[in-house]
């Protein structure tokens, strides 16, 4: 239907007996055109596309809902909105949903450090959706059953495991490969500032980064010392903090592979903090390819986040 | 429902009638309690709750809302996810409206300069919603009367008019108080790189921060010339073009008020790439208070764009 007429008329629903009528079809035809259902010819559904319009017919969600069974809509599980990846992962996926003719209900799961995390509640997906999408959420192998329970295809964004579908950068290459680069410039007291690794899951972003810094170190010949990586927050001020508990400790390090660019930006801030020059005094990698690393000319390890959101799994 | 059983059985599906037969009520206390309506008491619902929990209850949420009439759902209209102001509206709307029991169904339209928006299509909200948020989307003024011929409530953040529910920065006063700051400190020759005020829309954002800019400097005795403002897109990139745009044809403006933060980034970016130095060479004003602002020393008129999200309108 197009929008922006005005006109109230094209907005009271018309039985789906008029349009059957005006159409010269069945309702079991009008009902499966305009569901999209095969079955139906292209003229056909035309012709009752067309009906529908001028009647100003539209069929209820709930009801086409609870007659086929589906719902036309995905759920989107994601802990924050307002960080880069998940943002573009988010727009990514909602705008490749919209054109095939998906709905996305988002639901956020704020992930504090200070205290836990609201568990995901499959009760409030249950019938709602013909599929779950899980946006770098780091969900417990209860919560993974709870929601393969549904019966819904289930599918992750960012991490996840080697029996699901899956759409992630390689982040072991990707923490060996920032390590390297640090090497290259003939670093080899290099820290490390990311996330919690959760001990549920060697399969988390932060575990396989951390395991690609450790590697990489090993390539070459530098046995990384515990204490070169701390554990916090994985956003901008965690970044910053994690910096300042790290160099107080470590203030021989002359690098930071930063398992985020928003981390490394926090690195950057704590590095101003402490009157250190970047690079001269500190070098910082991240990992992303955020939009503005280059108001601060960050090195980076950078992933398609957008892409993520809407791209075929090229392995699952 | 506590999630993260693993057991398959709690999502089995049972009968309403086995809820009211083992909690001893009718069929439509166990469907008023479990749907959190009036005229049940605390206790039984409780009772109600426990009893669904134990069985494995979970009300179609499809038949819910068919017999209430009622989705729990509400509509966020925007055009992008990965944009500061935008992704912290989104996830403060998110966040409350889960905490009140609401779905949040997410629409996006992306709005490119090259091509039309797609138009805002009340169809696919119909039923759908009982209520709907626009989040930063200029709507036609017919775009806005089909949404309102829906009949479910219609609310603006960002953006919106006088007759409907607002929530938003005084832009205008935003713009003034950006534009006197820059006079204050000695600018008279103050750019302004903004997005494209919308000639059916008085109440835009760029209309408003533009009348605040205008009216700044003629309360210091300057007339703005019209050829200092360049209207391009509203993000980091479109900021860079149009500072150079601008400085191109204007090189003697020493500062630039710009429309958002990301914006002001851009003139940052714009200002190293034509080797000024910022501030000595170019003062820079954006609106926001980005999170990331601190790493480029970005002076900014600041709004709670989270809490736009989830705050009661002052005024409507």
């Amino acid at each position: 239907m197009t929008p922006g007429s005005g006109e109230q008329s094209s907005l009271v629903t018309q039985g789906i007996d008029d349009v059957a009528k005006a159409a010269g079809v069945s309702t079991a035809t009008v009902s499966r055109a305009l569901r999209g259902l095969p079955n139906v010819s292209a003229k056909t559904r035309q012709r009752v596309e067309e009906v529908a319009r001028e009647l100003g017919y539209v069929a209820s969600p709930s009801a086409a809902s609870l007659a086929s069974g589906r719902t036309r809509t995905i759920g989107l599980l994601t802990p924050w909105v307002n960080r880069w990846f998940f943002s573009n992962v988010i727009e990514g996926a909602e705008r490749t949903l919209r054109r095939v003719g998906y709905d996305a209900l988002l639901y956020t799961f704020d992930i504090a450090r200070e205290q836990p995390r609201r568990a995901v509640d499959p009760s409030v997906l249950h019938r709602r959706v013909d599929g779950i999408l899980v946006v770098g959420l780091p969900l417990s192998n209860a919560e993974v059953a709870s929601l393969e329970a549904l019966g819904v295809p289930l599918a992750f964004v960012g991490t996840g495991r080697d029996n699901h579908l899956t759409v992630r950068l390689d982040d072991y290459d990707a923490g060996q490969c920032a390590t390297a680069h640090l090497i290259s410039r003939g670093h080899r007291l290099i820290g490390h500032v990311t996330g919690t690794p959760d001990e549920e899951h060697s399969w988390s972003p932060p575990a396989a980064r951390h395991s690609g810094w450790v590697d990489g170190l090993r390539a070459a010949g530098i046995e990384p010392n515990p204490g070169w990586e701390v554990n916090g927050n994985f956003d901008v001020q965690g970044g910053r903090a994690s910096t300042h508990a790290l160099l107080d400790a470590h203030p021989e390090l002359t690098a930071i592979f930063a398992s985020s660019d928003e981390m490394a930006m926090g690195v950057i801030l704590a590095a101003r903090d402490r009157g250190l020059d970047v690079p001269r005094d500190l070098s910082v990698i991240g990992i992303d390819g955020h939009d503005l690393g280059e108001l601060v000319g960050l090195t980076t390890i950078s992933q398609d986040a957008s892409g993520q959101g809407h791209r075929r799994p090229s392995c699952c």
